[in-house]
């Protein structure tokens, strides 16, 4: 399918998206959650499908050369089946956020006012190699009352399919529409360009997931709002009053940990009067769990074991053993550096100065902003949501993670007596 | 100014409103509320040269020929300047959203997350012939800790022009920046073009007010995300279950209180249980009250005085003293009449019934739904919302009466005491 064969399919799905988000809307919290315990045994039930499609994917990718790195997101075993399905399960036990009343008042006119979460409606799901991703993203639109056109990167194809059509079976034998969950049935790339333009309004909320050229590409293209973070250029901040031992282990944790999430940390900011008696011991940290650091000039001249760090290293997200490090003169200075550099993802301040810690929380312009906390924490499971489709630097809808709440709309439910507006 | 010269323009304006949001982000709420006071003060002041400025716009209109409805809402007088200050004074003593905590709470790793109200950004608000939305809309905006750019109507512009220069001497005499409120300083259309592609994404968002044709264009052509309504095609169902005397008054009420505004309603729908009894009830009220009624065939044997009723009005928004009239088999007949034919802004159920007005307000998903309330409460200061820039239907981000609170955005504020993550 090309070109316009892949337009026409695409508005159809959008129409039957739509369908069966009006369905969606309408179901219990319980038929939701057996629909999902259902998805996730029917996705434990075609194990053998699954891994025969994922060998498909994988053979391909073998003869297109495709990095070992690569070849690890793409590939499914029966534990990382497991995880899926129990993934979904998970989801299914969360609190359903349909229904749920954020505020309630009665202004002085008498009426009884409640601000009730709805369903936002249909999210179309832009990802790249990680087939789980099909079945996560499911059972996360629909917890929230969502329907979902998936769009899945074309070396996983045959595993995303494997996976969506399971998926649908098990919602379906509990009553739910196959179309809450639809897969792009085509690798070509003409698929993500109708998606970016909303099928003619069928698609409310665009979530992109993976590398940042799709997002950057997602974010300058898409017709319809989206929600994403481009990069993760994470900040610690260690203040003239932190706590030795506390900035050491949560620099060392915000940074390696892991390496490779969005919420490790790339840049050590630390105060001009706390450094020359702490930077050396951060530093020999960071070496010490192999980190190689980038400093400018104040730094390297307490820590010899340093590359200079260039303007590029401000800008860059390693997503790597990599940190580069300054010497600030101060908050302010901090603050200027994170508004200058910062991707408005995650920034922490190590200190005992609870002004200080205020300031910089109010004053860094962040979805997630930590005192004496690693930036690692920047997660919905930490978070308490439960599970999370992304998280988001955009400052509309939502912001910071993405679970099934923030997939939510509301509209307001206003009870009266015989109200008549004078 | 014209084609290029007011693209160059227009970004140059973005520019400065980014500076100025970023600033007006960290003012405290006093602050705030003196600088608007100021700025209220600033207009009652200057009342001489904005009535000189709208008797320019006035002769111009009156040339034109414009209708006598349009130069009413262009009009401005002593009482009507003295309005929009009283009504920028009424923002300033409203809680300020800013710093306002939604929620709080302490997932199992211990970490104290709070979720934390933050201004959005930059708004670019587009608006047609009444000036008094300079005020208004400036207002609101500086409020949320956002800055504004402007688009007033081509017929309003120098009144526009003369509000906007006050209120921005009244904020920076209060150490505001006077770029927190820009009027786009030409009446060239292209303007409205450069504003709805973001400015190189120095607008956050959209807001239109004005008639439809505007708020489709700019629904159709924006590329950044928008909060507005396209109309208000607000329904009153009558159950059978229905207090016969509630049923009149609100119908009445809801249609006739003023015709004009989005709220009122457009269609009834009466059940086929009551409608022998009552339809006349309420039809007589309507007549009475110079209503024209427009009915389906069963509407019509039970009330004479009523013409038909095409497909067409199911689907207009009179925004005039005529209703349409159907009756339905029931509740289930209702909603789906309202799901086709509705505009997702305002619907009102009047019923004794509890278990069927669950019904609806469950099964209507439209921003506003009433039980035993007239649909002219649609209003964001009859939610104690104190002042709203317009009413929204979309489904991301606010929906509903959007006040400086919906204006904003959050972040999370997250304290640990040491975490690091295992």
């Amino acid at each position: 399918m090309t070109g316009d064969g892949i337009e026409a399919v695409l508005l159809d799905m959008g129409t039957a998206a739509r369908g069966a988000a009006k369905q969606l809307a309408y179901l219990g919290a319980d038929q939701k959650c057996r629909a999902l315990h259902s998805a996730a045994n029917a996705v434990r039930g075609s194990a053998a499908g699954i891994l025969t499609a994922n060998e498909q994917d994988m053979q391909r990718a073998r003869e297109k050369g495709l990095a070992p790195s690569f070849l690890d997101r793409l590939m499914l075993d029966d534990a990382r089946i497991e995880a899926m399905a129990a993934g979904v399960d998970a989801v299914a036990e969360l609190d359903d956020p349909v229904g749920q009343i954020d505020q309630e008042w009665t202004p002085p006119n008498g009426l009884r006012i409640s601000r009730v979460r709805t369903p936002l409606g249909v999210i179309g799901m832009i990802y790249e190699s990680r087939p789980n991703v099909t079945a996560d993203a499911g059972a996360i639109c629909v917890k929230a009352g969502n329907a979902v056109i998936l769009r899945g990167g074309a070396d996983g194809f045959h595993s995303s399919m494997a996976i969506a059509n399971a998926f649908r079976a098990g919602l379906q034998a509990e009553g739910l529409p196959a179309n809450a969950v639809q897969l792009v049935p085509s690798v070509d790339r003409a698929a993500v360009g109708a998606m970016l333009g909303g099928l003619d309004g069928a698609i409310d909320l665009i979530i992109p997931r993976g590398g940042k050229s799709l997002i950057a590409r997602v974010q300058s293209d898409a017709r319809v709002p989206v929600l994403s973070h481009l990069e993760g250029l994470c900040h610690v901040y260690v203040h003239e009053d932190a706590d030795a031992d506390m900035a050491r282990a949560i620099t060392l944790n915000a940074k390696m940990r892991r390496t490779g999430i969005c919420g490790s940390a790339e840049t050590l900011l630390i105060d001009q009067k706390c450094a020359p008696k702490l930077l050396p011991l951060i530093a020999k940290d960071l070496r010490e769990a192999g980190c190689v650091l980038r400093g400018d000039g104040r730094s390297r001249t307490l820590f010899a074991d340093m590359e200079p760090a260039t303007e590029e290293d401000w800008k860059t997200e390693y997503l790597d053993a990599i940190l580069s490090v300054r010497v600030v003169d101060g908050l302010d200075d901090a603050l200027a550096h994170i508004a200058k550099y910062g991707s408005a993802h995650t920034d922490s301040i190590v200190t005992d100065n609870a002004e200080a810690a205020t300031q910089f929380l109010n004053g860094v312009d962040s979805a997630i902003v930590l005192h004496n906390a690693s930036t690692q924490y920047a997660d919905g499971g930490e978070f308490g949501f439960g599970a999370e489709i992304g998280i988001a630097t955009g400052k509309l809808h939502a912001r910071g993670p993405v679970g099934p709440a923030q997939l939510t709309s509301y509209h307001y439910v206003v009870r009266g007596r015989g109200h008549i507006r004078p």
